[in-house]
């Protein structure tokens, strides 16, 4: 459906580019910025202009970044000697935000997935593999996905480092925590069962 | 939660200005555009700029236009006989969506909400008179949305319109189509009574 103004209508079809966001809502998302909260478009757009310029990645970890290293790995707060590997920028966000791991990240972007043409290198494993090597690096936890793909790209990163004499350790998968027993997956239950801890 | 870029931070909560659109949604989109579809950002940051330029509103209709005069009020395939009176212009896309009107339009960019100080000059209401004093106007259809304030606006316009000789409609009310008459709340099903039609 076309609206009375051409400009309105690539807008509303820009804004179909973000993910989850449909015709209807990108109607509601132009006509509320345009009629309520223009200086809240005026920000959206600068703030796109400015990350498309200005974030790039961490050389150390992959991760987004400002400038060529990221504050997690210039901080010396954090411990050097635990290296946390995760797959995306939104996974070190989840776990900063539970706030139990004070070590290094190291992001993968991805997970091997041959079929797609990602292999080690895409995934930055040499970059991986010379950190393991030449930082004081002690253990290294392998938190990728439970996926298939997630779970194969650990055991391929767990072998690397088994090779390089490093502690390697995958976090605990099972019943998430407030989870009720009765709505849990038989997979996550399987995982539960075998990953049991004496007390 | 920080993350690694204070530039991505910026961008997630420029985004959480979207209607609809909380922390967790806009990173998801913020991760999403920078990772997946820089195009995307870019089109979006432009568009709206863009329409934060050129968008402005419609001289005769009020509606959102590029030009003094939008494409429905140049348009000499429009009935000029019919006016439909509506409160904002997403009522606008969503009757040409419909299909079944063919005259033109009145937006008021809101309605009557003296608490608000919205009063009749905020809705063009002179305009309004001028043109129905000055057009060949023979019926206007009061479209307003059937709130308290949508009723208020719609009687306060039919009795000028009504002053000035003109036909005035109201917009039926009554049960959707495809409504089941157990769902229907109590307010619409004493409107379908009451605006029941002879067979």
């Amino acid at each position: 459906m076309k609206s009375s103004s051409p400009t309105l209508d690539s807008l509303i079809e820009a804004l179909c580019c973000l993910p989850g966001v449909g015709r209807k809502s990108a109607q509601r998302m132009a006509l509320y910025l345009l009629d309520k909260n223009r200086p809240g478009a005026a920000r959206i757009a600068g703030s796109l202009t400015d990350a498309l310029d200005k974030v790039g990645h961490c050389e150390l970890c992959r991760n987004y970044s400002d400038n060529p290293r990221c504050p997690l790995c210039l901080s010396d707060k954090r411990d050097a000697t635990t290296l946390c590997l995760v797959e995306t920028p939104a996974d070190v966000l989840a776990i900063e935000s539970a706030g139990s791991f004070s070590g290094r990240y190291f992001v993968l972007l991805g997970h091997l997935s041959p079929i797609d043409g990602i292999g080690p290198a895409e995934l930055g494993l040499d970059l991986l593999r010379q950190r393991l090597e030449s930082e004081s690096i002690e253990e290294l936890i392998l938190a990728t996905n439970s996926t298939m793909e997630g779970e194969i790209t650990a055991q391929y990163i767990a072998d690397m480092a088994r090779a390089l004499n490093l502690r390697v350790s995958r976090i605990a998968h099972g019943v998430p925590v407030g989870g009720e027993l009765e709505y849990i997956d038989s997979g996550t239950l399987s995982r539960a069962f075998s990953g049991r801890q004496s007390l």
